[in-house]
This record gives C-alpha cells, sequence and structure tokens, in this order.
C-alpha cells in the first residue's frame, strides 16, 4: 500500500523552516510495508489545504496530514478533511470535558476558542494526545486511511506510535519492511559504489542506496518480506557480504555514529582519552561528549588556538613551530604526547590544520591537517600522524578533520592499523 | 504571482533525506515579491513526476522543478515536462558538443547516456550550468513560467542566481519583498509576544513572524511594496520600533549568530577571550572558532571535563570540589579566572553544569548550568556567575549552555550590564 504526507502550515513556506516530521513517519510506515509516494508542503489556507487532501486521497491508500488541529481560525485541517470526505463535524462533549479539566488542573480558565478542539468528523476514531490539547482523527472508508495528527513532533510522534502504528498493523496485509545501514569513512562514493556494486547488484531485494554526507558514505539496505524473520535474513545477509567487501573503512553496521562507537571501544577497554585542537577549537571534544557517559573514559583537552597556547599548556617549543609551522607533523605529534602526558590518559588525540578562508601558506593549502594519536607504546612509532587536504570551506574542513581523528581512533583501538 | 515548487527524487522520501533546496529557491523568489504557495517532494517515477507537474502548472504561476536532470534513466524531469506542455524534445547539438569537450579536457570520453543532458524541450531557453553537466531549461507560455532546475544545492544556486534571478525580475511586475529579522536569547517566545504584540499587530504590512528555536527566539519581519526603497522603509520602522520595545535581549538585527556578534565587539575592542568548559566539552570553543577570523581573538581554553583536569589545568583546589561539588558557583569562577590567567587573556568565559542523563545529584538536577565570565576587573565583582535551569535532554541544554555563556559576554562587551 502507498502512503502520502501533507505538512500542514504557513511557516514551512517560508526560507526559515522545513518540513521534518515526515521524516519519522516514513520511517515508521517503511517498517509496515508501506511505501511513501509523495509528500505535500501546504499552507494554512482553506482551499489550497481542501484540494491537497483531495487530491491524496483519490491517489492513495493511506493519507497522514501533520499540523492545523490547534485552536485557532489559522487550524483549519478538520474542516477540510470533513469537507473532502462529505461528511459532518460535530462537537464530541468527552473530549470538551477533558479540555476544560485539562486547563482546570494547570489553574487557568479555558478560552472558549479550545472547543474547536472538540470538533471531530462524523465516523472518526479519535486518537488521544498525551502530550498536548489536539486530539487527532482517523477515518477509514473503502479500505482506505485518512489520518489527521497534530505538528508538535512530541505530540505526533506519541500519538503515532501509540494509538496509529499498533491499529494500523492490523488492518494492513502482512508485510515486513527492514533496513539496515553500513556507515564508512576514508573513501570516495565512487570508490564505495566500485566495490560493491558487484555484489548488491544482484539483488533486487533488498534495495541498496548510497548516500554520501561529509565525511562518511552511507550504504543503506531495505528489504520486503511477507515475515520478520525473513525480512531480517534477506538484509542481514546482505549486509553482512557488502561488509566483508567493504573492510575496515566500515565504522557501524547498526546506524551508530563515529563518536560513539570510538567511546564504546574505550569503554570496553577501560582506557580513557584527551584531545588537543588547533583548528577545530573544540570539536573534537564536543562530538566525543555528544555520547551520554561519555566521562566514563574522556578527560579533558586543551584547545590550542593561538601558538602560545600551544607553548605555555602543551609545551610545543617556539623553535619547532618557526621551523616547521603550526601546522606540521612535529607539532601534531607533540600536542598529542603532551596532552595525553599532562592529561594522565591513555591515549592522546590532536587536530592541528587550516580551515580557512584565510591562514593558507606556501606549501600549506587550505584543508591541510595533520592528526596525531599518542598511544601508551614508548616507541616513536607509539605515535601515529596522518597528513590529510580536505576540500570545501571552514566548517566542512573542520567536521572532516575531526570525523578522520575519531577513524584514526577508532582504527586503532580496533585493531584494524 | 504564486509558485510552487517540486522536489523530485526518491531519496526524499526516505526516512534519511529532506528537501532543504527549496529553503533557498523561497528565499529568493519572496525578494521578488514572489509567494511560495505548495511545496511537493515526488519521486523518480514517470507517471507521478508528470501529474505533479501538470497540477501544478494548472495551478501556479511559477512552477519549479529540481532534480532530474542527470544523466541516468532515473532521471526524468525533461520527459515529463515535455509531456506536460504537449512540446517535442530534441536533441541540442550545440550542448552536447559541450558535454563531449568538458569531457574531453578531463581526459574522459564521455559516456554515450549523458547524451539525455543534450535533450531539450522545444521552445526552451538553456539555463548553463557552470557548476556540473545538467544545463537548467525554462519554459514561458502564456505568462506562466516552468523551469527546471539541476538537484545539487551548488548547481541549482548557481544557475538560479545567474541565470533565472534577473530574467525573471525583468518579467515579474514591480513589487519588492524585504525581510528583515530580530535574534534574541534569554526570554521565552511568550514573554517576547506579550512585549512587541501591541506593536506589529497595529501593522498588516510588515507581517511579522515570532519563532523559537533552541535558546533563541526570532522575530521575522516581512514588508512588501511597488518599490525598493519603500518596502526597506517600511521593514526598518518595524524593525526599529521593536527593536527598541526589547530592549538588551536582541542580539542581532541583521541575522548575525550569537558567536559572531559577540566575536566582533571583542575585534573591534582589540581584546582576547580564552574559554574553559566541562559539561559543553568543546561546544563553546568550536562556536566562538566557526566564525572566520577567531583567531584575531580567541586564543584557546581548556576541557576539563574530568575533576583532575579541572585540578591540574585550571587549578581548581580539589576539597572546593570536595565541599562545593564541581558544578557550582565558586567552580565556575575558578575556572573562569584561571582560564584568563593561564592563557593571559581580556576575558575568561566558563561552562560547568549537568547535561544529563545521567549526573544529576540531590539539589542539582539536570540541566543545572554555572556560566562565569572573568574581566579585567581586579575586583571580586569583575567576574560574574550565572546560575541556569535548563530543560531539555543533553544536547538542548549543551546548546543552551553555550547560548547563555556568549551571551553573558555579549551583553558585558556591549554594556548592557
Amino acid at each position: 500500500m502507498n502512503a502520502e504526507i501533507i505538512a500542514i502550515g504557513s511557516e514551512m513556506l517560508t526560507p526559515f523552516r522545513t518540513d521534518t516530521n515526515s521524516l519519522f513517519l516514513t520511517a515508521r510506515l517503511n517498517e509496515l510495508g508501506v511505501n511513501v509516494v509523495r509528500k505535500t508542503v501546504v499552507g494554512d489556507d482553506q482551499p489550497r489545504l481542501t484540494e491537497a487532501i483531495a487530491q491524496a486521497w483519490e491517489r492513495s491508500g493511506i493519507v497522514m496530514t501533520i499540523g492545523g488541529l490547534g485552536p485557532t481560525a489559522d487550524d483549519l485541517t478538520r474542516e477540510c478533511a470533513a469537507a473532502v470526505l462529505g461528511r459532518a463535524l460535530k462537537s464530541d462533549a468527552a473530549i470538551a470535558e477533558w479540555l476544560v479539566a485539562r486547563f482546570r488542573s494547570r489553574g487557568m480558565v479555558m478560552p472558549q476558542i479550545n472547543l474547536r478542539q472538540a470538533m471531530v468528523i462524523e465516523g472518526a476514531t479519535i486518537l488521544p494526545n498525551t502530550r498536548g490539547t489536539a486530539p487527532g482523527q482517523w477515518m477509514e472508508h473503502d479500505g482506505k486511511h485518512l489520518i489527521l495528527l497534530p505538528g508538535p513532533p512530541r505530540e505526533m510522534e506519541t500519538m503515532f506510535s501509540d494509538a496509529v502504528l499498533p491499529a494500523l498493523r492490523e488492518r494492513l496485509p502482512r508485510a515486513y519492511l527492514r533496513r539496515r545501514q553500513l556507515r564508512m569513512t576514508g573513501l570516495t562514493e565512487s570508490a564505495a559504489e566500485e566495490i560493491i556494486a558487484p555484489i548488491f547488484t544482484r539483488y533486487t531485494n533488498p534495495v541498496t542506496t548510497i548516500l554520501a554526507t561529509l565525511g562518511e558514505i552511507q550504504v543503506h539496505l531495505m528489504s520486503t518480506a511477507p515475515t520478520e524473520a525473513e525480512a531480517t535474513a534477506c538484509v542481514d545477509d546482505l549486509a553482512a557480504q557488502l561488509e566483508k567487501a567493504l573492510g575496515a573503512v566500515v565504522f557501524s553496521n547498526d546506524g551508530k555514529g563515529l563518536e560513539t562507537v570510538a567511546g564504546s571501544l574505550l569503554a570496553a577497554r577501560g582506557e580513557s582519552l584527551a584531545v588537543a585542537e588547533s583548528c577545530t577549537g573544540g570539536l573534537l571534544g564536543e562530538r566525543v561528549t555528544a555520547v551520554a557517559g561519555s566521562s566514563k573514559y574522556f578527560l579533558g583537552g586543551v584547545v590550542s588556538y593561538a601558538d602560545a597556547v600551544k607553548e605555555s599548556l602543551l609545551g610545543v617549543p617556539a623553535v619547532m613551530i618557526e621551523e616547521h609551522g603550526a601546522v606540521s607533523e612535529p607539532v601534531a605529534r607533540q600536542m598529542a604526547n603532551e596532552v595525553r602526558a599532562r592529561l594522565g590518559a591513555t591515549y592522546g588525540l590532536s587536530i592541528t590544520g587550516i580551515a580557512g578562508p584565510d591562514g593558507a601558506l606556501p606549501g600549506k593549502p587550505v584543508g591541510l591537517v595533520y592528526i596525531a594519536l599518542a598511544t601508551p607504546d614508548g616507541t616513536p612509532d607509539g605515535t601515529k600522524v596522518a597528513m590529510k587536504k580536505f576540500t570545501g570551506e571552514r566548517e566542512p574542513v573542520r567536521w572532516q578533520a575531526a570525523q578522520a581523528a575519531l577513524d584514526l581512533l577508532r582504527r586503532h583501538l580496533a585493531g584494524l592499523d
């Protein structure tokens, strides 16, 4: 069965807001074996919204609207949906009472206008809103479904998961869709395609898609089958083949981010990390600590943006900066070694580079980054240094630098180097 | 005149990708006085795409499609648009030649399939692609416009700005739309509304919209007028009234972010900044250094995630942590004072808090954050400390903490405290 999603709200027709609610709904619908074939964004405008619902209702078995269920005159979804179905709108006494009680329990008198939220389309199933005041509504007709959901993401997601998903699963033909995702870094999209195309093109199920994001390539697999077990086996089998062919570049086969994967390896080994950052200005530490529980393995670090701070907090000799430059292999090495020693960490991870737009020097272009990992191995080889040349502007260079540093750590911890 | 945007590509009907190209187009169209009234996302599917273009073409004076102009069999926009207009598709010799030459100049032989990109709809104006291989096409009919643009953002934006915008401006009735944006932090959406509603509700032009984002409230103003000068004067006048009513909470009236505003104040005063971060793990430094040229005023900092690092790198006495806790006013004060002194900066800015989900203590809930700003004033009052209680999960708490720290700095530099 096919579905369409209509996101309602004039703010999504400005340059400032985009619809993201549909990503959640698409993921859940896909799990039921339902494809989303069209998404529409329409403003708080009665004729346009009515037309959008009518056309979608004609085309697709499931139509979900998001938004426009609030109490104000702008909120028109109930009226438009009723018009499309040719059904009446009636006030529901139980909802009205619940609304009044909800306001009273907060010591407030309900404005009369909120009674609009008690208007229900004839024959609709009411979908309770446990997170807000706008109930949803579900109309079934000739095996087709028109489902009205509220706009605030928490309200919409809770209502969908609690009241829509289980009931929809019962009504739909048994079809299961399973997704898997391989995430990798350190290669290009075309290199990834060259490695895995000979394998995945032999299958039409799962469907394989390669997506490139900054500093990362993702391979998405999607299988469909009449049972959950078959769908899972189908996607797992191909995922395993592709992962084997890709090898060490794959950092995750379960959706986890690079900082989470590296952090789990550190936690499992009972080891700790300290960072020294120059051009990333704190991004590496920020990513490491974005993972809840990172205090188990992350001690802290130094942001040595100015050369004087490289000297004072990381003991980088002024003569070394003079001779080799702040963006150089010896400085990266010294930063990693020193932050490791001074913070008493198992590993020291450093980044020094030229993020741009200014700062390029003869032989040292914007995008040049040195990354170093100091390890407990006391030999000169115990500190690994990598030189990278990234393309793009300031933010992309910084992101890729942090990504490469985390990957250097991951590969070392996983014994892949 | 009204416009519709159709974003084409099956990847935008997955849970992983959303259309963002339309935000750029909406901003530019608005500047021409054109409203976007509907946005559609449709996959690489010939009947569905044809239907989407046909319906939009019937409704709206300007229809822009994004994507589906590549060389592969998936790329169907040319065929579908030709079918809707009832016009023929013909190979264009000049484009074909240009394509062959482009490949040759890179030492490559052009795959035959790329000739699909030389197929042009009868009567179309060709839109050169200076960033890629897919030319755009523009069909005019009865004063209406169907414009086909490529999907990659760089290609689409360059083509639109260079080849579409100037020509569209000539063809449209003179109507000018101007936007202004006030950005503020440290108050709620309803508090902002209470202050400014008595003013902006007196005007229907400009239109005023209040949007809340994490740690920030934005007031968007949009005016329309027959001349550029009138539109600008209209929006500037209301913006000035609202800014005056809101006062010190407004950090920007020209779209600039808080880190840029604070950085410009530092640069103008020839002063410098050092940071000491605990729960934000590097986010504050990352935000400060996201601004190009921040090396003029940012020296660096310390990420003192573990208590031992607070002691070793920031001289926070163990007994102070024992007595008051790591998340406390004295520790925040000591972090700011010490990072200022050790790095020789004009200002030291510190954050210590509980980002969660774990780490709450009796009397110290998740979301409790202390922020301190050490200044050149040598008195005990020379270091300002603020206590905040933020709601939300780990990432929102961290973001709001960095936002509040930057705002403490901004207010001090602007003499607003």
